[in-house]
């Protein structure tokens, strides 16, 4: 009964303020690679783990996350992570099977099977992608432009965080319904991308803008039909004063409010009322009954190139502190990966 | 060709920050009672002027309402008004004819007929009602709480300024929906209507709850489905706080904000995410196509009194400043109606 060395990366207290790698630790523990007499549990070998923002939330003493408990300082972090079945004590997984769902920051888990969302079908496509364009952030994308953002033919789109795991993909999508779409991201290099290889119609850098209404004005002078939202804040106020009637603003996330003790307020809601806007906020696990509509719309256009996905790829657990604070000060380039193994 | 005195009540010019009655003027004018050779237009005696929230957005010098523009100082406000066809130049009205629609702040108009919304035909319940239950704040009522709120029997609803000329109907159709319905107002006065009069299941006043969230967990201690935002502001952060997953804001009015130069911040929004609220405002305008819709509802139950409307009347142009002050500090009681003539 072999027992071998773990390494975890844990919460050492809870969080205020803007994340640190100090806050988080890498601990080495012990597993024995054998399900316990019994056990109707999983037991798996971490592939790649996802950096998400959400789980900043869960580093706060309130749970503020429905269903999602905050972390336990001292116990590993939990998150959406790509894995391989080492041994199962349910019916429905197999020694050697390929699953995404949430599994825990360490070398090797052991999961309640209920945890495991989805078991791997295509593995013609780089199996980091279930962390993204076939994960959670894909999901998110999917459904929060198509089922929430209900887009037409010529409609105008505007993505924040636009090169991020959700933000690249609601661009290609937005292309691909014949929508105009324009990203707001926070370096050159990121706009080069959103321009160059996203084929966003055009990009800019937030933190050159003074003034993002004027921006907004310069890029949209006949109002947004569609805002992905995803940071929230400032970005979000200069908005609503863009919005068309009729406009929607999917809320998918507010990365620039997660660090903070007090968010910032906004001020300019008054023109939902006249301009009819619909606001509506997104969980993704209400769409994974959907996910083979995901899987369906983009495995074949990865295959044929027609949506390209780009990750940041960070390489062992002792590189995962700094992977997750880099999400919060824009550090990654694309979808923010942490690989523990390749198979 | 009679020409006669013509009372107005003029904007003297724009006006910043709180409303006052100096910033209105009462004028006197003349009219010729007849319509100009080959007019088209319509003139009209008004009987009863609507005192309505949203035109204090129309004394700013910004026009933040699409389609309408601001008022023009020395010019007699306009609004929604009840009044007779003296003489007509469009085939669609005659006189004697009763209509409603947008008309101007003084005794005769003479407006295009595009500006009149429909002809009265129900003339056995109060005139005044085509301000309140039968005009504009009706179908605000009815299309916000049944159309965009999409309530369900069962459900917790709550609303605010909820003894308004909207409140009260959306608190008495949501008892007829078989919902839970808690109101806030500013007096102990309204209070008592909203449970005594309206039928709503509880009420409270606001100005007594130094504490909101505090408040609202009492009434709700399960959370609120449906929040009708009239107020906007603080009232709005603290509901965030206690809303249901799957709740709907109708966002119909925000009249806290209304006097202020710089609206509050709402720093809540981050509660949309999880729980999946749908924020939405609403604009009366895109709902008068349904309008049959709306007499077809209420006029049965107004004759059964399984509804009931409380007014607040003043009579004469010349106390029009002060009733349309006093929308603004929360001194009526009911819809606030201003009486010109009666017949």
């Amino acid at each position: 009964m072999a027992e071998v060395k773990n390494k975890q990366v844990v919460l050492k207290d809870y969080v205020t303020g803007f994340l640190k790698e100090s806050d988080l630790d890498l601990v080495e523990n012990t597993i024995t690679l054998k399900l316990p007499e019994g056990s109707n549990e999983i037991l798996l070998k971490n592939l790649y783990l996802s950096c998400d923002p959400f789980m900043r939330n869960l580093m706060s003493d309130i749970g503020i996350l429905e269903k999602f408990l905050p972390y336990a300082p001292g116990s590993p972090l939990f998150g959406y992570g790509v894995a391989k079945v080492l041994e199962s004590g349910h019916p429905d997984y197999k020694k050697g099977d390929l699953v995404w769902g949430f599994t825990k920051w360490e070398e090797y888990s052991l999961v309640p099977s209920s945890r495991i969302l989805f078991k791997i079908e295509h593995t013609d496509v780089p199996l980091s992608y279930y962390t993204g364009i076939l994960g959670m952030p894909g999901m998110t994308a999917y459904a929060g432009f198509f089922e929430v953002g209900l887009p037409k033919k010529g409609e105008k789109v505007f993505v924040s965080a636009a090169s991020g795991a959700v933000g690249q993909l609601v661009g290609q999508f937005a292309k691909l319904t014949g929508c105009y779409v324009v990203g707001s991201a926070g370096s050159k290099d990121k706009v080069d991308l959103l321009k160059n290889k996203f084929g966003f119609d055009d990009a800019f850098n937030y933190k050159e803008e003074p003034d993002l209404d004027a921006a907004l004005k310069r890029y949209f002078p006949e109002g947004i039909d569609i805002y992905f939202e995803n940071v929230g804040g400032k970005t979000l106020d200069a908005v609503l004063l863009n919005m068309r009637v009729h406009g929607r603003i999917v809320v998918c996330g507010m990365i620039s409010q997660y660090n903070r003790a007090q968010p910032e307020g906004v001020t300019n809601l008054g023109n939902l009322i006249m301009k009819r806007i619909r606001m509506q906020g997104l969980a993704v696990t209400d769409y994974y009954p959907m996910y083979h509509k995901l899987v369906e719309y983009v495995v074949p256009k990865i295959k044929e190139e027609k949506i390209v996905y780009v990750e940041d790829i960070a390489e062992g657990l002792e590189n995962g502190p700094a992977a997750l604070v880099g999400l919060f000060n824009g550090r990654n380039v694309g979808k923010q990966v942490l690989v523990l193994a390749r198979e």
